[in-house]
């Protein structure tokens, strides 16, 4: 299932310093790429599926909700992550996942996949097929 | 000296999705790690220099102004990039280099280094060190 670690953060008054990923922890990384995903207030990015991918997602702007089904138990698990409390998450393939942005601004993810993207090895299902709650409490 | 090289952004009316490197493309990647930089406006970081290290600098939010210092010519070199003029720039190692927000809001760097960041390994010089202008136009 997705695992969650702690990253660290050095604060600057100029401008803090959030440290994301050391390639010597990465498996596969010959082929990986990174990338960077906005989400603005209240929109959602779901969902996605890999068959082959692995992500590392952190949030180094704002504030996202991530929601995974986990098909094995039929249940969602929720975790939100952002500036204010930053970790990051590693989503193995074959879980289903969105996002949320949860910012007033947008929201920033970074990403990194160890596989480059390739759209045949990904599903996808339109938000409503899953019967999640996204409404912002 | 330095590189500039395009990067392409995939505009959403969800939050765009900004790209911004393949491991493929990357020598000693065994050894690097990922990190962003916020900077605030007018805020200045610099001088640095890295004796072994080649960086990979992008600026997905916001914009930023690097500045490097081309020693053998004895001039300064002067790049803005940011979500708007999405670009990706190549710092060899034995360049002095500083950069400044230039965005009201926070401006965020994404930084590849080929090498664990180690301190032994970086010079650092205060800003008045070297005569840049750093007012913004």
């Amino acid at each position: 299932m997705i695992r969650i670690e702690d990253l660290y953060k050095i604060t600057n008054n100029k401008g803090n310093i959030f440290h994301f990923l050391k390639f010597n922890q990465i498996k596969n990384k010959s082929d990986g790429e990174i990338y960077f995903s906005e989400v603005l207030y209240n929109k959602i990015k779901a969902w996605k599926l890999h068959n082959k991918a692995t992500l590392n997602v952190t949030v180094p702007i704002g504030e996202v909700k991530f929601v995974f089904f986990d098909q094995k138990n039929n249940k969602f698990i929720e975790k939100n992550i952002g500036e204010n409390n930053y970790k990051k998450i590693i989503i193995p393939p074959k879980i289903w996942y969105g996002f949320q942005g949860l910012s007033s601004n947008k929201s920033l993810i970074a990403s990194y996949s160890d596989h480059i993207f390739d759209d045949n090895e990904v599903n996808r299902k339109e938000v409503s097929e899953l019967n999640y709650d996204w409404r912002i409490k």
